[in-house]
């Protein structure tokens, strides 16, 4: 891992620590994902079928799973399992539902009530990658804030597994946050078939769900397209900032510091410490966890691109992390709470030597599908009110019409839009204004 | 107008009646703007001068409107214009405010404190047209919510006119919602210049605001450059779509058409009506009222692709609104209020024959940048929380770790995710778990 000290560093230099790997697919993935979305929109299940074949070696004459697997899935599952996902959903749950807004109204004017209500998307689509493993707790993260929010029609589109079923635990999940409807399709094929709809995949208006580079592509490209699909986010690869003071554990904070980098070679794992004592000792600790570490070789290559900074204070170590606005950010300090102010930009905040990020992925309550790439500079991580839309209303009396009227007609004069103005002042000469 | 029967048409007949003109900027656009983007970026100030006489006819040397020209601008505006601005902005201040989310924590766990706290975003730009006319109404909708939401830097880009000023009254109604830096620059270099920041224009994180193609081509482009900007949503043309009954009154309905088709050649306006008496009625007032309007030519150009519909029932229009999931959605109806349940798409819903749409441009109080192209399917309009980030907070003690941390290690375990596992597993182990 890189060794520097920030303040060493000039703003050129400075730059260059924080700047992420490239974000965007390579001509070559952008043009293979192109070519799969026009596919499936054009062939449809056939299409699907075949790239399945192609990519993941296998493709289920039945896309969408039978209900027979959903039972099997759930006897199959330990009880051990069971319990911790429905643990897991709970807690996920409470802590979403006490963050949805509420529908409100507001007299501006006597006679003039303006409201705001809310409507769940209708059709939503969520993706569960599997890769180098399940991921029951994506199907979490994506089915409870959708089950919260009353979407009326949720699918769901995860990989199939070598002998074409779909993973157990990710079934298990879907369930318990009532999706009735799971496809056996992975990559860019799923989202472009939600995205436009096949004979077994219903079109979905929002997709949700993080993937690889193919599925990241494709969710960029079906945003974009006429009649294509809207997407929660533009998602990169994973990341975290530990800020970290002399007090701090450097076996806690390397063993986060690998969590991040087991997710694979790209995600970025940042350590900034006023201590040097403290950047020294983790450095040894990641090496002895690394040796104990199934995944080892991942994570060594996503070391290969973080950082060790050390700063000459925890102000200082903030404005870093501000600058930087990490996916995750942990703050391993003595009065963690005392520095939540100053954070301005970063998608979840461990506050802590006992807030371990692990937590945050699977059952502390907050969801993990988060801002990456400095995204969490403008926007935050997935919420209830990602899956609804907010409508505004309003309603006019006759006093309300007396009442703001003239205010139209004045502005509507201002901007030369006549219409605009002769559609108040007509109605302002009905009500005798 | 081209006037047709709902049940008359077949599942594509249909389908091709609610289809929106092409969205996308052609080509040529396309690549005129990333020439614009990248000579901004690169050349900074010197080129958004070129440019600005290239496309503009004018560029002012000082990029930024001077002190003098806020004052000589208030003093310069009528007194009704003033007050009439003012008036607006107090009602929209007062309708944002009201929807403003607070921040919450909940205990998910004795021991586990979850919280979602708000900040502002650092950094916006807001982007406020001329074209045919200026907008001070466009300033107070971006203003209004970004000075609720606290952003400590606002920066407003507007076109300058023939004499190199900026347009008085959106430099009146900038300064009433806090804007202390305004920017006479247009266009897709105005757009670029907030994205990547130049010499003059400090560096946005994200932006917002109509305009034409090329603005909205150049927001489309800068988000997907790294280092480039968030946008606010993708920008279409402007639509209504108006369901009258058989009460309705013709001149309204038809005022309320036009004030949509004098928006611009590409607006869009549909009436969907079960009674062929009104919508006769209707077609004829549009006629007569065409006569008296100054922007009758870009009207008559809108109307070329309006449509006048005809549905068997109220319940059946509601449906093809949903369908068609319009940025505004004028309820001309006996009984408005009680088919709003109804409504489960639509950007701002305007109840009864008083509430002109015009009124939601200015001065109702709720916000007039609003989806567009069915955009309204998956997100709502612009308020307070687009200018604020949502982040997530967790902190854990010693007890909450005992409680919550196995499920953590089972998940983590049945995810493959040996480092996450173990990242909670050693603090299990520390606190004799
Ligand atoms: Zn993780
Ligand atoms: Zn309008």
């Amino acid at each position: 891992m890189r060794r520097c000290d920030w303040n060493a560093l000039d703003e050129q230099a400075r730059a260059a620590l924080l700047r992420r790997p490239a974000q965007r697919a390579g001509e070559e993935v952008s043009r293979a994902v192109a070519a799969i979305v026009e596919r499936v929109r054009a062939e449809g299940d056939d299409a699907v079928r075949a790239l399945g074949l192609r990519f993941d070696g296998i493709a289920p004459a039945a896309l969408e799973v039978p209900e027979a697997e959903f039972e099997a899935a759930e006897a199959a599952l330990p009880a051990s399992l069971r319990a911790a996902i429905d643990e897991a959903r709970e807690r996920i749950a409470a802590f979403h539902r006490a963050g949805m807004s509420a529908p409100y109204a507001l007299d501006t004017a006597e006679g003039v009530r303006c409201e705001r209500i809310l409507r769940p998307i209708a059709r939503v689509g969520l993706y569960v990658p599997a890769g180098s493993a399940p991921l029951p707790s994506t199907a979490l993260m994506l089915g409870v804030p959708a089950q919260l929010a009353g979407c009326p029609q949720v699918v769901l589109c995860t990989p199939p597994r070598r002998d074409g079923s779909a993973d157990p635990a990710v079934l298990y999940a879907a369930r318990r946050c009532g999706i009735a409807r799971v496809f056996r399709i992975g990559g860019a094929q799923a989202i472009a078939a939600m995205a436009f709809g096949t004979a077994s995949v219903p079109k979905c208006d929002k997709l949700f769900g993080p993937g690889n580079a193919y599925v990241t592509e494709a969710k960029r490209q079906v945003a974009l397209l006429e009649d294509g699909a809207a997407i929660d986010m533009p998602a990169g690869p994973s990341e975290v900032l530990v800020i970290a003071d002399a007090g701090a554990s450097p076996a806690f904070v390397a063993a986060d510091l690998l969590s991040q980098a087991e997710h694979g070679p790209d995600s970025q794992a940042l350590l900034v410490s006023d201590s040097r004592a403290l950047i020294e000792a983790v450095a040894e600790r990641i090496e002895e966890q690394l040796a104990r570490l199934p995944r080892a070789e991942i994570a060594r290559q996503a070391l290969r691109s973080s950082r060790l900074i050390e700063v000459d204070s925890i102000g200082q170590a903030l404005e870093v992390s501000n600058r930087y606005a990490p996916e995750h950010l942990i703050l391993a300090l003595r009065d963690a709470r005392a520095w939540l102010p100053r954070v301005q930009a970063a998608g979840s905040v461990f506050l802590g030597d006992w807030a371990a990020e692990a937590l945050g992925d699977y059952c502390s309550g907050t969801n993990h599908v988060l801002p990456t790439a400095g995204a969490a500079r403008a926007v935050g991580g997935l919420n209830v009110a990602s899956f609804q839309i907010a409508i505004t209303v309003q309603e006019v009396q006759p006093n309300g019409l007396r009442e703001i009227g003239p205010c139209a007609v004045e502005l509507a004069s201002a901007e030369g839009l006549h219409a605009h103005r002769e559609a108040v002042a007509l109605r302002l000469r009905e009500v005798g204004a």
